[in-house]
Parts: C-alpha cells; structure tokens; sequence
C-alpha cells in the first residue's frame, strides 16, 4: 500500500476540544534508515510492526506494510529496538472532511506536537484548522525514526 | 522464544543422499546489524518475517521472533532490503535423533554449504554425520545476514 500523507506543526491546544479520542503510545525502530524503517508499536495492550520504504522526492508517499503483532511480543521487541523509545497521546480530531491525528510527544521529545492528515491523492484539498501550523511533511528531522535518534530536545 | 542453535561447514556432497526434503530460499535483510536482525524470507510461495536480537556470549542462543506473511508482501518487502538479496537451497536431513538443516547457497555465496542443528539446550549430545566439517557457531561472518552484505566470493 502506498501511503499518502501531510504533516504539520501544530500552534495551540486548542485542538483538544474537538478531540474524539486520545491513545497513547509506545514506539521504537528496529530500523531507523531513512530507505526502509520497521517501527514496532504498542498502543492499548495491541502490538503492531510496520515497514516503511524510502518517501517520494516531496516526502508525501511512502510504501507501508502494516502487521497486527501481541502485546507481550511487541514489549519484547522493543527492548531491541535502536535509540530512544518514543512516547506520545495521538489525538484523533475530526476536522471538514478529514481526520487529523494529533501526536503530543513525552520524554525527550516533549515540548513537539504534530498533526498528520492522509489524503488519497498528494493535491487532495483539506481544510486547515487554525491550530495548524507550520508544514514540515518530508522533513527528515520530524520522522519519528530520526525523533528515536536525534530527540526534539536535543535540537 | 530463544533459538538454540550450532552451525557446521560441510565437507562433501554425502549429505544429499539422506535428505528428505530441499526448499528454495529467497532472503534479504531489513536490517543487517548484529544487535537485531529483520529478515524478509519468501520459500515456495510462502513469506515470512524474522527479528533476531544479539547472540549470547558463545553465539549459542538468540532470542528469536517470527511471523508468516503472504508471499507477494514479502516480495514487496524485499525490494526495501539493504545488501544482496539472498538465494539458498535448504536440505533437510535426519541424523541420528536430530534433523539437520543443509543450505547450499547461490549468486554471490556460491560454494558455501552451511548445516545447522537446532537443540534444546546449548550443551545437548547430537551424533555427527562423516559430512560434517569445522563448527562456525557464533562466527559473524557465516551469518546470513553478513552473507548479505560481505559475500562469500569475497572473502
């Protein structure tokens, strides 16, 4: 599946109000190249382990395949994992036509909110919120992968 | 689940005629260091996906994850992986009270046959088959995912 998606930075709290629900996450790369990343993920007890390839020149679509894995492995497996563990609440807010997630990142990496939109085609138009921000989609340095390495507090 | 494992060089070609089964392997690596290991396998249609995490100090033992996955996803997850891409033939010969996995390898390995015996403890007796050679347990070089990366006809 290839993956089409935007990211923002996020400027104010306020999109907390239309926030339907908050899930928080574990995550850590047992890859973190930029030409294939696998991410394992533990949300809610449920595991997953995801492959990403290398994005397209503006950052926007990326191959992604996707495994629901249980919790207990995906534990273990992030005791593997390379650089830092990354905690975050993703918040999903309904906004237009579209759903925005909304990731407050914790630990080294608290202080950094951003929102991801996926959109079927790359120019798909999309409502902005007045929270939204700044637009950081294939910058290199807002992957979660380089957040495992190289932490927003560090910056 | 922790793998027990030790890997023998074979001497001659005797092994062929006690082997029940042969497979075709097709193998690439996600990740190649030796802490943790992804690897992408596609034998006879089928996929699979393997995390292995660094070996015990005498390279005997390695915690060992693994999960099937469909055929064209792991061709797919091929393409992504780093190095050579992997051929082999797996021979499965039984000796003794144990079975031994015999892997003649292709392309870049062309020439190295490796056979592995798996068992429960570290220090469990197995009978040796007269095609046996040199133990190479624990010796980074021989691991698949080297062999991706510095192949045998370089050496």
């Amino acid at each position: 599946m290839i993956e089409v998606e935007r990211k923002f930075l996020v400027t104010s709290e306020d999109f907390r109000t239309s926030a339907e629900s908050a899930l928080h996450i574990r995550q850590g790369f047992l890859c973190a190249d930029p030409e294939r990343t696998v991410r394992v993920r533990l949300q809610d007890g449920f595991g997953k382990i995801t492959v990403k390839g290398i994005s397209d020149e503006a950052g926007i679509s990326r191959f992604e395949w996707e495994h629901e894995i249980n919790g207990d492995e995906a534990g273990q497996l992030l005791k593997l994992c390379t650089g830092t563990e990354i905690t975050k609440t993703r918040y999903r807010v309904p906004f237009g036509n579209h759903i925005f997630e909304v990731d407050v990142f914790e630990g080294s990496n608290a202080g950094l909110i951003v929102a991801e939109v996926e959109l079927q085609t790359a120019d798909e138009y999309f409502e902005k919120p007045a929270w939204l921000g700044r637009e950081v989609t294939g910058d290199p340095k807002y992957y979660n992968a380089q957040l495992s390495i190289n932490s927003y507090k560090q910056w």
